[in-house]
C-alpha cells in the first residue's frame, strides 16, 4: 500500500488537478488520486510557542468542521461507492501547524488588522498519501488560519468515514492575488442582530474574505451607540432593541478578528445622514423634505450642513469618536450621492457659503479633507466612494482608498488619479439588484440596477480591465455588497450565499487556476456546489444554485 | 366609558375604515376607534356540540398567537403612546364560536376537501367595544377557522398589553370572492423536508389560501414513495433521505386539512418525467438525450411513451395509485411543455404510432383522456396545464380545471372553450423569476421570465380581464407558484413571503375593498408590512419589503 501510494505521490506532484471542494482555489495545488481517511484518533497539533487563544479556538472549530460537515461527494450516488475502497485506505493521524523561522505568535486578530500589504495570509499545506502527518506552515497565525480553512475543505464523508480521494495534496505558498477581499453589509435600511453578523463573518471566513465593510448607519436609521454622542442612536435607531452598543461592536470586531477579518466601518457623509436630524436638526439640511425625489435618491432626504463650521466640527468629532474604538487602519467617510439641490434649497447653507465666500464644491472639499485630517491624526487611512474624486475632484491624500460602485467602467478614471481602488461595481457585485422597485406604489417598476447579478456574472469580473500595467498595483481588491432596502435577517444568508463567494475567488485566486488555465464558471460550479452544501451543514442558509440533479452531474446543465 | 363607547359603536357602523393588520381584507368591515384590550382571563369558548379535534387545536393555536405575536404598531413610536390610553380601556373577556342553525360539526379537514363551490369558508365576526363577548359565527368549522384567522390579526402589543384601537369591529358574512386560492410548490428540482412544507402551510393558512398545489415530481427527481410502484422513488429520488413516504404525505394532508387547505397533487405527464427512466426505461422516450436543448426546455429530457399501450396503462395506474390516497377531489395530470421532437426521434414511439395508425396528437389525446377516465373512475376532477387544451386541443371533460401559466393573456382562450380557469400566469405570479440564468455556463444570461414579479405586480392582477360577463363564473381563482431550480429550503420562506400573500387577497377580497374603493398597492402596503412582521413572529422568515423607516411611515416611500 505504502509503495503504491509513494508512486502516486510522485506522479501527483506533476499532475495539477481540480479539487472539487476547495473555494477559493489555492494559487498552487498538486493532488493525487489516493483515497485516505482521517484516523479515528486524528488530531491537530500546534507546534507554536505560546499559541494565542484564537488559534486554539480555530483549531477546535476546524476539528468540529471535520467531524460535522459530513459533506457527501456531489456525484451520482453521492460517494456511496467510495465506502469499500476506504476500508483499505491509509489513515491520516495528525495535522501539525508550524510558524516558519521561529516567529513570535501574535493572535490571528492582531494579524488581521495590519495595514493592507503588510498582512501575511500565505501558507503551505501538505497531506501526504502514505499515512505520515499533514502539515501547515506559515509566517503568521493568520496564515495558519487560512491553511486550516483550506484543510477543512479537503474532506468528504461516506458512511461516517471522513476522507479524501485526492491524496497527496500539496499546496506551496498559497497567498491571495489581492490584499482586500471584502463583503459589505448595510445595517441601516434594516437592522441585523449581532448573531446574524457573526454568522455572516463565519461564512466570509470560510472563503477567506478578509474585510467586513460595515455600512452601519444611513439616512433611515442610526443603530450605533457612540459614547460621546449617545443622543444620535437614542433618537435615530429604529428601536432601543435595534442598536449596536459599544460592547456589541467590540464583540463583532473580536469575532471577526479571530476569523481573519478586519472591520472597515463607514459613517457615510455628508449625504445619507437624514436621521441625525432627529437629535441634531441644526446639522442637517433638507431633513425629510418633500418631495423626497427632489432632494435625495431615496427617502428620506437629509445631508450634513457641510458649509457650517459647527457641523464640520461635529462631523469630524463623530467620525473620530467611532474610528478610535476600532482596530482597523481603514475608516470610510462615505461620500456617495451628494445632492446639490438639497444645499441650494437650504437657507443656512446658502448663508454659510456666502459668509465664507466659498462655492459648494469648495465647502465640500473642506468638509471632506477636514474629516480625513481628523482620521489621519488617529492613524486611520480614509476610504471614500468614487464620487468624491471623480465627480467632486477632491484632493484626497494619495493613500486614500476609493470604492468604485456606479460602474465597473469607472475604475480606470480612479487609477488615472493614482489612487487605490476597491472594486465594488453595481454592475457585477451588488447583491440586491433585480428584486423590483421597493417604492410603495409602482407596480411595474424594476430594480434600478436590474437585472439580478448572478454568481456567474460576478465571477467573470476582471479586476485589471482597462488598467495599464503600471496602474495594476493600485487595485487592492474588491467586494460584493448587500444594500438592505429589500433585505432583512430573514433573507441575509440566502441573498448573499453562495453568491458572495464569487468575488472571494476572483480576488484570492486571480485570473488563472493552478493548472494554468483561466478561471471559468464551468470549472467553478462543481466547487461552488460543494461550498454551498458545506455552508448549509455549518448553519449558513446558502441557496441551491441549480436542481440537485445538476449539482451531482457536473456539466450536465450547461447550455 | 360605556356611554362613549356606545356612541362610537353607533357611528362606526356607518364609517368603514381600513384596519391595518388584516390580510386578506374582509369583504365587509366596519370598525370604530375605541381602544380595547384582551382581558388577562380572556378565553375562546366553543359553543359547538362535539367539536372536532382540529377545531380545538385551532383555538389553542389562536390563543398562542394572541399571546406571542406581540406585533407593535407599524407607526412612528411603534405604539408606545398607546400604553397610557390602554390603562383605562375596556377589556374583552371572551370570544365565542358558534355554528349557525345547529349544524353538525364536521372537522375542518373534512370541510376543506369538499368540492370547490361546495366549500363553506364564510363567517361573521364581532368585537363589541363595550366589554361584552366577541363572537364568530359560521356555517362550518372551516368558516369558524377563517374567522379565528381574522380575529388573530386584530391585535397589537404595547408593553405586554394585547389590544386593538379599532373597536368595535363588525364583519358580516365575509366570504371569498373566488373559491380557489392556491400556492404551488415544486419539490422535484430541489427537495423540501416535511417541516418546510408544514411551515409553508402555516403561512398559507394565515392568509386564507386554501389549496396547496403540490408539484411533487418532475424530470429531475421523483421523491414520492408510491405503494404499488416503490421502484420509482427508489431509483428516482435524489437520496433515500429525500423521499416523501406514504406516512409523510398523509401527515402533510392532515396538517393542511386542519388549516383549511386542500392538497392538490400533480404528477406531470407526459413530459417532465425523465427520472422515471431510472426504474422504467421502457416507458421513457429520449431519456437524458443530448443535447438536452433539442428534447426539452431544461435538462434532463425524457417523456412518457404516450403511444405505447403499456405506457398508457402504467401511467393511468400510477396516477390512480397516488390519487386514491388523497382526499382532494382534484388531481393534476400536468401536461405542460410536451416536446414533439422527443417523440419524432424515438423509434419506439414512431413504431407505436405507425402500428396504431394515429398521429402524435391523436395519441396524446388518447393518453390524456385515458388518464382522466381513470381518475374520474375514482371520483377525481382532472387539472391540466393550458397547453393540453390550447395547443393540443384535447377534448377534456367540461369539469376539467385548466391552469393558465404561459401568459395571463391566455385565460380568455381557455374561457372560450368553456373550461374552468385557475390563474397561474408567469407574468404575474411566478415567484422564481428574476434570479438570472441557472444554467452553468451563461454568465450574462437572465431568467427566462425576467423580471422579478414584485408583490405589487401580483397584487394588480385582474382575474376577470378580457372575459365576458358570462365567462366570469369559469374563474375558480388563482395562485402564486414557486418553481425550485434556484430555490431550496434555505430560501423558501424569503422568496415566497410576504409576496405570495398578494394573490391571497386578490382572490379572497376581489376587486374592491369594503369601503367600496378599488384595491390598491397604496392601501395594501401598510397591511402587508403588518402581515410580514406577524409572520416573522410566528416563525416564517418573510422578508422586509422596504426599510423599516418606510414601514412605520405609510406613504412616505411612495414615488
Amino acid at each position: 500500500m505504502r509503495a503504491i501510494n509513494a508512486l502516486i505521490w510522485a506522479a501527483a506532484l506533476y499532475a495539477p488537478s481540480t479539487v472539487l471542494a476547495l473555494w477559493p482555489m489555492p494559487r498552487t495545488l498538486n493532488t493525487g488520486s489516493t483515497y485516505m481517511k482521517l484516523a479515528s484518533t486524528f488530531s491537530i497539533q500546534i507546534n507554536v510557542n505560546n499559541p494565542p487563544q484564537d488559534l486554539l479556538d480555530a483549531v477546535s472549530q476546524t476539528t468540529g468542521f471535520l467531524q460535522n460537515d459530513k459533506l457527501r461527494r456531489l456525484a451520482i450516488g453521492r460517494g456511496a461507492n467510495d465506502t469499500s475502497i476506504l476500508a483499505g485506505a491509509a489513515s491520516l493521524p495528525k495535522l501539525t501547524l508550524s510558524l516558519l523561522n521561529g516567529q513570535i505568535a501574535s493572535s490571528i486578530a492582531q494579524e488581521s488588522v495590519r495595514p493592507l500589504g503588510q498582512r501575511s495570509e500565505g501558507y503551505s499545506l501538505t497531506v501526504p498519501g502514505d499515512g505520515s502527518a499533514a502539515t501547515i506552515t506559515a509566517n503568521s497565525t493568520l496564515g495558519l488560519f487560512r491553511g486550516l480553512t483550506t484543510f477543512s475543505q479537503l474532506w468528504y464523508d461516506a458512511s461516517g468515514v471522513t476522507y479524501t480521494f485526492m491524496a497527496p495534496v500539496v499546496i506551496s505558498n498559497d497567498s491571495p492575488a489581492f490584499p482586500y477581499r471584502g463583503f459589505m453589509l448595510d445595517t441601516s435600511r434594516n437592522f441585523f442582530p449581532v448573531d446574524d453578523i457573526k454568522r455572516t463573518l463565519d461564512a466570509m471566513s470560510w472563503v477567506k474574505i478578509n474585510t467586513l465593510h460595515w455600512h452601519i448607519v444611513d439616512s433611515q436609521s442610526f443603530p450605533l451607540d457612540v459614547a460621546e454622542f449617545p443622543e444620535i442612536a437614542q433618537n435615530g435607531a429604529y428601536d432601543a432593541s435595534e442598536v449596536y452598543t459599544a460592547a456589541d461592536v467590540q464583540e463583532i470586531v473580536a469575532y471577526a478578528g479571530a476569523r481573519g477579518i478586519d472591520v472597515l466601518m463607514e459613517i457615510d457623509t455628508p449625504g445619507h445622514t437624514a436621521i441625525i436630524s432627529k437629535s441634531h436638526p441644526e446639522h442637517i439640511a433638507c431633513a425629510e423634505s418633500s418631495p423626497w425625489e427632489t432632494f435625495a435618491n431615496e427617502p428620506p432626504s437629509g445631508q450634513l450642513r457641510l458649509a457650517s463650521s459647527a457641523t464640520r466640527d461635529f462631523t469630524a468629532n463623530l467620525l473620530t469618536a467611532v474610528a478610535k474604538t476600532l482596530p482597523s487602519t481603514l475608516f470610510s467617510t462615505g461620500g456617495d450621492e451628494v445632492n446639490t439641490n438639497c444645499y441650494s434649497q437650504d437657507p443656512q447653507t446658502q448663508t454659510d457659503l456666502k459668509n465664507s465666500g466659498k462655492t459648494l464644491e469648495q465647502a465640500l472639499s473642506d468638509f471632506v479633507l477636514n474629516n480625513h485630517r481628523a482620521l489621519a491624526a488617529i492613524g486611520k487611512t480614509p476610504v471614500v466612494w468614487e464620487e468624491m474624486v471623480l465627480d467632486h475632484n477632491i484632493a484626497v491624500s494619495n493613500n486614500t482608498v476609493v470604492m468604485v460602485w456606479i460602474s465597473s467602467q469607472h475604475a480606470a478614471s480612479v487609477a488615472s488619479k493614482n489612487l487605490h481602488i476597491v472594486h465594488a461595481p453595481s454592475d457585477y457585485f451588488y447583491l440586491d439588484c433585480g428584486a423590483g422597485d421597493w417604492l410603495g406604489n409602482n407596480p411595474t417598476g424594476n430594480s434600478w440596477c436590474d437585472p439580478f447579478k448572478t454568481w456567474q456574472k460576478a465571477y467573470t469580473f476582471d479586476p485589471l480591465a482597462s488598467l495599464t500595467t503600471a496602474q495594476r498595483a493600485l487595485v487592492l481588491g474588491g467586494q460584493q455588497l448587500l444594500w438592505t432596502e429589500q433585505s432583512s435577517p430573514e433573507n441575509l444568508d440566502s441573498i448573499a450565499w453562495p453568491r458572495a463567494a464569487s468575488s472571494a475567488e476572483v480576488f484570492w485566486t486571480g485570473a488563472t487556476l493552478p493548472d494554468g488555465k483561466p478561471r471559468s464558471v464551468n470549472s467553478a460550479l462543481p466547487r461552488l456546489h460543494d461550498l454551498r452544501f458545506r455552508m448549509v451543514r455549518r448553519g449558513v442558509r446558502a441557496i441551491a444554485l441549480q436542481p440537485e440533479w445538476c449539482a451531482v452531474r457536473p456539466g450536465a446543465c450547461n447550455i
